[in-house]
Order: structure tokens, then sequence, then C-alpha cells
């Protein structure tokens, strides 16, 4: 298996070699024939899903694990559009990122190229196959990608799909890879392929998260943990803020980007409070509140030290009352995973303090957690977030895909000193 | 061990927080004070030293070792002058790299901040503790240093003159420290303190770095192994060939950025390897070739596959014929370590080919590989060269001590969709 997952990583890297020299238009000709046979393969794609499918429900997965699992023809179509959307956006590879020259006249340039070969390492969903390809294909890397087990059967031919197509159409054989067995075991020796693999990503939850941190020897990007906080300011718009606390905590609480603790200054805890708690409580979310704020809640849970560490990915809500801002960053630095943080207020240096001292990948002022995501800053697509301060924070794209290289222009220099 | 190392982390992540909040003058002050401290403590200085140097004449260190290891009061003039160097230096801190607006009004800054604790893990030369926590404190970040058992003293007193003086100029307590041990397990242990460090920097030989790359939990930047390349093409200028592959093999043989392997193309090497040979056996290089350069060149031992991998440090030389352009970059891409590789052509396309192709940190046309240096490329300073593609390339010095967060400013956004 290891020798199997080496020839892989090998055909990965010397695809890797030849894509970083395609241009714009051959990269997006081939994602464009990628999307046109995803349609065109829709049956195959479908028969294979059923299998999953079948064996999920046999096996006793969560009904929101199958619907994860499920593909059908609008699905489909959506794939396949994502991928034209990604061959729309600029190619990040190229640019020449800054240059100048040296005293000795030497002219260095820093140019954009691809990282190489991405391993990514992700759960459930096969719509991350083709999502995943397309961002690297775009950015010029080569990929090899470990999915679940139970998403193997559809995994298994939409990457054959992608890489017969992306062949067909130009690119060189072995960009988009599945890595061949599902199991731990497969993940741990890609986590190992040192030399081989120059940026795994994880997209899972935390305990594939913590194997990565734990096992890993090649250079890694750790996404996805978000125990995001909502800070209401003494000088907060209560209403805003209402409106904030509310889509951050339940437009969608099982991603990342919602919100799980909320922390509100004590001078407006007590018409902030009962307002939120109304609220949230019509949404079905359940609150765990400090002492402070049991006084003026007196239904909420106690929270214990544990919960101002969860990520509850679900409608529960820990609730602090804070004496200041200081108070509010330094419960955050402490207890956050540095992803995405909120503050309301409508007190400027209120904002700049809090925007200043809490170490996060992102801070809002005056709005949702939520918008922490590449499709909403504008990328176009996303990769993951990054909740590790090496080389990209928060929404990745294709611009994280890439790192530089000096080019040199001399004319016989060589090193005095 | 552990607890202590681990409370040395936790002050350390506590100084981060607090530096990343200092201004430009507040650091430039702290820097400025460390360097007269250490130039008035010059006594301490060199009595702690004088306990390393006797230590490593009696367990018989080499003379080369020694020799770095060696403080004498020049040594101390310059490692303060190098502080006072960094502090002139701009503070990479607080740049808006870039900013946007988006549909739905949310105004998206992307701000460089430093990345927190840094660890930096280093042999031999105690300056390294100094060059080091300059540039951390430059671009506000805390540090923790591990340096070698045979320069304790040294560092340690190095280090306290250090804190001690920052601290009195207004950095927090703990912005540098020394590891509390300086044996591999405290080495060990560093790797896997994460959560407290945010990237670890190995500084060292072979084993440190194969040590690190299998057992960091932290994330890493590789750095130092360089197996680089002279490429000498068909439409070299021969003179200027000769100068470059000169300087990049003789002119400081024991560091990363000096050359290890000739390729030299077939319609030049019966030309260019004996003056190649001449200019080198006079400085004492020993050169390794393949069987077509044997053929040239009878005197030089023959090259086994190992050699085209190796990183001699010393006065030996692989030499390699090839057929074309192509083929240098292959054997480059595949041998090599990604650190610096020179084509010495006179022909455009050449370098082009071999620029975009050859997938190293640093690539120089006509100019020798020694460049590759902080100090070299401008930068005013340098805390490594990089041999990963993740975060950083190449030398790095303040900006790559840096991330960046994003931060939104908004009135009232949440998320529909």
């Amino acid at each position: 298996m290891r020798e199997e997952l080496i020839q892989a990583a090998e055909r990965a890297r010397r695809a890797a070699l030849a894509l970083a020299n395609l241009g714009r238009r051959e990269k997006d000709r081939a994602i464009l024939a990628m999307a046109d046979a995803l349609e065109a393969r829709e049956e195959d794609i479908l028969k294979a899903n059923a299998l999953d499918m079948e064996r999920g429900e046999r096996e006793g997965l969560s009904p929101a694990v199958l619907d994860r699992l499920l593909l059908n023809p609008k699905r489909i179509r959506e794939m396949a559009s994502g991928l034209r959307h990604v061959a729309s956006l600029p190619d990040p590879v190229g640019e020449v990122m800054e240059g100048w020259t040296l005293p000795n006249g030497l002219v260095v340039t820093k140019v954009r190229v691809p990282l190489g070969v991405m391993g990514v390492i992700y759960e459930a969903r096969p719509n991350v196959t083709v999502d995943a390809a397309g961002l690297c294909v775009k950015s010029g890397n080569a990929c090899l990608l470990r999915g679940s087990a139970s998403a193997y059967n559809s995994n298994s031919v939409l990457a054959r799909i992608l890489d017969e197509s992306g062949a067909a159409a130009g690119l060189p054989e072995g960009s988009v890879q599945l890595a061949p067995g599902t199991d731990h075991e497969t993940a741990r020796e890609m986590m190992r392929l040192h030399g081989y693999i120059d940026a795994l990503i994880p997209r899972g939850g935390e305990s594939l998260i913590r194997t990565v941190v734990e096992e890993a020897q090649v250079p890694v990007i750790e996404t996805g943990i978000g125990n995001c906080h909502v800070y209401v300011d003494r000088a907060a718009d209560l209403e805003k803020a209402l409106r904030i606390l509310v889509n951050a905590k339940t437009q969608r609480p099982a991603v990342c980007n919602a919100a799980e603790t909320l922390l509100v200054h004590e001078a407006v805890a007590r018409d902030f409070l009962p307002m939120a708690a109304r609220a949230l409580k019509e949404r079905g979310v359940e609150l765990r509140g400090c002492e402070k704020t049991r006084q003026i809640l007196p239904e909420a849970k106690p929270a214990t030290e544990e919960d101002w560490y969860r990520e509850y990915l679900d409608l529960i809500l820990a609730v602090k009352v804070v004496g200041s801002v200081q108070e509010a960053v330094e419960h955050i630095n402490r207890y956050g995973s540095k992803h995405t943080e909120a503050i309301v207020t409508e007190d400027l240096s209120a904002a700049r303090a809090f925007t200043q001292a809490v170490d996060s990948a992102a801070l809002f002022v005056n709005a949702s957690t939520r918008f922490t995501d590449g499709g909403e800053f504008g990328f176009g697509a996303e990769i993951g977030i990054s909740t590790q301060k090496l080389h990209a924070r928060g929404p990745m794209a294709l611009k994280e895909l890439t790192t530089y290289k000096y080019v040199v222009w001399g004319d016989g220099q060589v090193r005095e000193g």
C-alpha cells in the first residue's frame, strides 16, 4: 500500500513539474473539459454514488451525513459550474510580486509559482474532490486526494473522470489523483510523504486535525476549528448586536465560522441579554452562562471552564459578562481558536483596541462572523480556512495555493565579501 | 523539565500578545538598549564565553567549531552593531497589504502582524542568540531559543542581558528567552509545543533538520540544506562561467549557498572542463565526474549516484556533462535540495527555460549562487534560508517573521445565503 501511494506521489510530482509550466490558457481549457466531462458522465457518477448511499444506509450513517454524501443531477451540474467559475478566475501564477535592483546590478524578481503537490485529506462530501481538483489545477498544482471510505465509489469515479478529461485536454497525467486507500493508514502514510507533498490540508473534524498535527512530516495547513466569539461592547447599537449575534449563531450553526460564545459588556448586559435570550430561544438555542449571566438569565445553564473552549457546531451558545474590551480580548486570546471574532460597537477606540489586540485570522467590526469565507471575501472559491499563522490565515483560495521563487538576472556577478 | 519549558512558553505567549501591540518607536528603543547592554556587559559575556571555550577545548572540539564559539570584544561590538542596524530597518508590522470593499459594503483589510512566538533551534554560534532576538523583537515576535550545550554559558548570559535590558526599556518580560536545557530532549519538547510556538526554525545540519521534520508538531520552516548547481550552457560566455563557478564553489565552501555540482553542456564541455579543472585544482578542489567528464578529465574520480545528492560543504565538486538545458533542469529537480541554482548563458531562451522549470528558491542567470543571502538581497539581516515552499522561500528576514490578519469594517452586515 505504501508502495502504491509512493508511486502515486511520484506521478503527482512529475505532473506538478509539468503543470507549473502551463499557461492560463492550457489550464482553463482543461478545467472546462473537466466540467463538461462531469456532466457527460452523470450516469456513471450517479451509479457510483448509489453504491456509496446504499452502503451508508446499511451502515446506519446519520441523515445529515447521508445528505452530504448524496449526488444528484443538480449537484453534478453545480460541481461542473463551480469548475467553470474557477476557470474564469485570474491565474495567480507568474505574478511578479516584487522586484528590485541591487547595488551590484543584479535584478531580483520575486515570482509567484505553484506550491507543487498538494495533499488534501477530507471527509464525506464528494464535491470536495471536484472543488479541490479545480483549484489545484488552476493554481498549477498537482493534487493527491484522500477522501473518506463512505464516499469511495463516488470519489473514485469523479477523480478518474477529472484526471482523464484533464489529460485529454492537455494536462500531465497524474495531475488529479485519489490516494489508493481510504483507511486511516493511508492518511497516515500521506502525512509522512516528506519530499513528495509540498503542503497538506486536512479538512475535517478535530480528531483528524489532531492526528495530522501529531503525525505529519510534511508541511501542514491547519484548518477549520472555529471557536468564534461575538463581543457586544458597552457602546454597541443593541439592535445591530442582536441581528449580528442571531446570524452568527443560528444562520448555519454547524460550520466553523458560526459563533460559539457571546461576550457582553456588563454595562449593557441587563438590556441586551434578555433581548438576546428571547430571540435565540425562538430559534432553539441553548444558553450556558457565567455567574453574572445567570443572575440576569436564571434559565441559562451554568457554563463550565470547558464550555469556553468548545466548538459546539450546534444550537448552543456560551455567554459571559465581561467588564471591559480588554477582558473580552483576554478571554478570546485564551480560549479561542484564532479563527474569527466580531465586536459590535459604535466606539472607534474600542473597535481599534479589539481588532489590534485579538490574535485571530479575521476580525469583524459590526458584522457577522459568518463572512469568513472565500466566496464572501470575493476569492471566488475556497479550499479551506487556515487557523494557523504560517503561510496563510483565514480563507484560502488560489493565491494561498502558491509560493514564490526568486529569479535573479545578472551579468557575471560574483560575491566578494 | 517539560514543566519548566511550558512555563517559559507561556511567558513567551503572553509576551508575544503584548509585543504585537508595540509600535516601532518602542521596539527600536528596546533593541538599541539591548545593543548598549551587550557592550556595557562585555566582561560578563567574555567570562561566560571563556567557560564554554575551556570546556570545548577539554572536550576536543575542532578548531573550526571553537572559532565559531569564540566571542571577543570585536565580535561583541559586531553583535551590538547588528542590533543597531536591525533597529534602523523599517517595521514590517502594520502594513496594510491589501484591501477592498465587498458588494455588501464590508471593507476588508489585510494587515501584516507578527507570527507570535518563534522557536529557534541552533548550533554553536552564540551570535545567533543576538541576531534572532533582534529580528524577532523588531518584527514583534517573542522568541524561545535553544542553543547548543557547547555555547550554554555564552547563550545564557546573552539571553539574560537581552531580556533584562529589553524589559528595562519597555519590552514585556519574557520576550527573549533561552529554553531551559540544551539537550536533545529539550529540542524535542520544543518541537511538540503545539499551541505555544507559532513557527519553529531549525538552523543546523542535516540530522537536526531531519529530526525536526519527523518529530515537530508545531509549524516548521525547514532551512539550510543547499545542494546547489551551476549549469554552464552551450551558449555560455566561458570566462563568466569560470568566474561564477570558482566563486560559487570556493569563496566559502562550508555554507549552504556554495555550489556542489557543476552541470556542463556537452557542446562546451571539451573547452570548459579543462579550464575549470585547472582553476579549481589551484584552489584545492577535488572533482568527481560522470563518465563523459572523465573522458575529458581522466584525473577526476568517478561520481556515484550518491554524489549527485550530496551537500559536500567542502572543496569537492561533482561534475556531469548534459545534452541540453532540459537535461540540466531534470537533474536539478531530481537531485537538488530546492535551494539555489545558477545558469551561465548568453541565450535568453535557455535562461527563460531554466528559470521557469527549475523548482528552487533562487535561480541566478549569470551570477554566483553565493548571492542567496538576506544581506545580499538587501533585507538588512537574515534569520535563515527556507528550502520549503510553505510560508517563505529563500532568504528570510523581518517580513518572513510576520503573518497577516483580516480586519473587516462593517455597519451591521449579516449573511443571507
